[in-house]
């Protein structure tokens, strides 16, 4: 077992190259966590109404800082779907209006598009990504040509979910904005991940999960918005933060972070997320996982007879990589490897296509993608669920 | 100090008499809430996919038992402002539509409802509640006066906030069912409390929190709704489960149960909070607990110089009582309280009058009455903080 493993709570019997689904939190982060509910129950009054909203503040600056963003520029959420829903809600969108999306995008994220569109009589306009991706090139100027004057706004993902390929978000945001195009990312990949710098970035809205690749505990995301439009937004949970009588200066702020009672210790773990990448050399680790994912990535397709979606480079392929698969029940496939080879691995569906997804985190190594390598041989070699 | 407080994590030099306003979760309970992380962080694909949707199943069994309803006529929320907002946001209230509701509601759903009747040019009508209330009768006589033939939906408290009445929701719900106007009653202080049995009581909708006296731990609470109009709430964050590719038999939990990844273990300790209550005999716990609340109230106004809100009787009163107070600066004298005596006790403002209100749960005793007498008593003689 990999040193790095015992690092984290995960069950040590198992393969774990699912990281990219749900994260999953080392235990010197989780203790932190657990330490301020702990708190929270010592004295619920003083955490709920003051001591926790200093934390809170303490870990907004860290996240601030983190992602380089202006205070008050973001605010914690549960989840990006969360996020999408705050801002698909208050677009007020007309009819006619159209949002330019690729069709890669995350299920969830689609649903809620396609409600509000539905309602306002507006598009979801998913632009087809052929893949295999070319170049940055070609995929950028693909993109945009799914521009019309009724866009209104491009929301895009910076990482996808089941192909888990890097976009050009940069380039894009960029385009847009000498348009007047509004630009929202769906950082749920992104940050811890790769580089997520949001005052070099562009987009006027970027959602991003901190309980992934940033290493906090389930339930810990953000919402980033430009101030110049933070107030066209309301909140999704109406609260006293809503006309707040006691302002503060931000109504963005005011009005998105205190939605009722609840336990708001995810948000709080950030500093210790920061330190716990700071100190195991974080920029060294994404690389050399990088570096891992990539190398097996060939040697996967030609298990499988399949190509690559992308090439095989950093401008595409970071710490997922997801391999076309030819196989009828990919839900009975990821089962076998869990249940089988005690491999946790997703088998997901796209636009009709297949794709096995191996996450790498510091706790994997070449051993773990040699088990995967050899669990798909024997289940090609002696079933037919994969052809 | 009461033997039973050790049963909590609560800071034992503090005399804690703001139960009302968070909970607070007994170590049993607590202990399983964190137990349910870690194993969500062993296996948080299987947890977060399989397992935890089993154990929630379990739980929402539990709850659905508790409370007398049908099996899935309840989902959990976060919180009651939550549910509240899933219900504004779907209401398709019309110009000139009324909500009928009290002036002592809740201030977060006040300005919920005031935001989705703002934004459809719907009118939230806050009938004015004498106090003190005199009976039963004068009450339900007084607030069914509100109701006009434009009257959508009655909005009301089971047990107010600020003041802590307890409200005869049972005949104001079974006499609009005769006018065909939905009711939907905020439970927030109700369940663990008094008795709350969905099936008899004629709500159309109910929300209540488990994160109060039911003892959960925060962020766990339910909303009711009858089946015949499940359908019309759509999901306020919607997700995954919104024209669900796997749907269950239930729209209902399809479309508000499940949004997107978070932590959802506080949801999970319904069995261990309904197991903490029936091994500490709660039934007897919340008379005595009341008969405690009771038996100081006139104590209290007349140390203030006030009087009670309402008639001192079960119809009205449990646990927690609000003494009118006659003070300048509420907070500032609820910080006194805190800072100097050691006493945590919330001192609130609802239309222009000031209210103290204390909270009595299984750890408190006379003696933490009689402390905050004592505090009361020392500020009214030496200073001008309460007059």
């Amino acid at each position: 077992m990999n040193t790095k493993k015992s690092d984290f709570l995960l069950n040590p019997e198992i393969t774990y190259l699912g990281f990219g689904s749900f994260g999953a939190c080392p235990k010197p982060i989780f203790e932190v966590y657990q330490n301020f509910q702990r708190e929270l129950e010592y004295e619920p009054v003083q955490f709920i109404t003051r001591k926790g909203l200093q934390y809170l503040q303490t870990s907004k600056e860290a996240l601030d800082k983190y992602l380089s963003c202006q205070a008050d520029d973001l605010v914690f959420v549960t989840n990006p779907s969360y996020a999408v829903n705050i801002i698909a809600k208050s677009l007020q969108l007309k009819v006619g209006d159209e949002i330019l999306t690729t069709n890669l995008e995350y299920g969830a994220c689609d649903k809620t598009w396609q409600y509000y569109c539905d309602k306002a009589g507006a598009k979801y306009i998913k632009r087809e990504i052929q893949l295999p991706i070319e170049s940055k090139e070609s995929f950028i100027a693909n993109f945009l040509q799914g521009i019309t004057p009724q866009t209104k706004l491009i929301f895009i993902s910076h990482i996808t979910s089941v192909t888990g390929l890097r976009l050009p978000i940069e380039e894009i945001c960029t385009y847009a904005k000498t348009l007047g195009i509004t630009t929202f990312v769906d950082g749920a990949h992104a940050p811890g991940h790769i580089s997520v710098n949001l005052r070099n970035l562009n987009a006027d809205i970027y959602t991003g999960a901190c309980h992934k690749w940033m290493l906090a505990p389930k339930g810990c995301s953000f919402l980033f918005v430009q101030k110049e439009i933070q107030n066209n937004f309301d909140p999704l949970v109406v609260s006293w933060g809503y006309h707040s009588m006691m302002p503060s200066d931000s109504q963005f702020q005011d009005y998105h972070q205190m939605q009722g009672t609840r336990d708001f210790s995810a948000f709080l773990t950030i500093p210790a997320c920061v330190q716990y990448m700071h100190e195991n050399n974080w920029n060294e680790v994404n690389t050399n996982c990088r570096k891992l994912s990539q190398d097996n990535a060939l040697r996967f397709c030609e298990l499988l007879n399949t190509s690559p979606i992308s090439p095989i480079h950093d401008d595409f392929m970071a710490q997922m990589c997801s391999i076309p698969i030819n196989c009828e029940k990919p839900a009975d496939l990821q089962q076998l490897l869990y249940n089988h080879y005690q491999i946790e691995i997703p088998v997901m569906t796209i636009n009709h296509n297949n794709y096995i997804r191996y996450s790498i985190q510091i706790f994997n190594d070449q051993d773990d993608l040699d088990r995967l390598y050899n669990a798909l041989h024997k289940i090609k070699e002696s079933t037919d669920m994969i052809f």
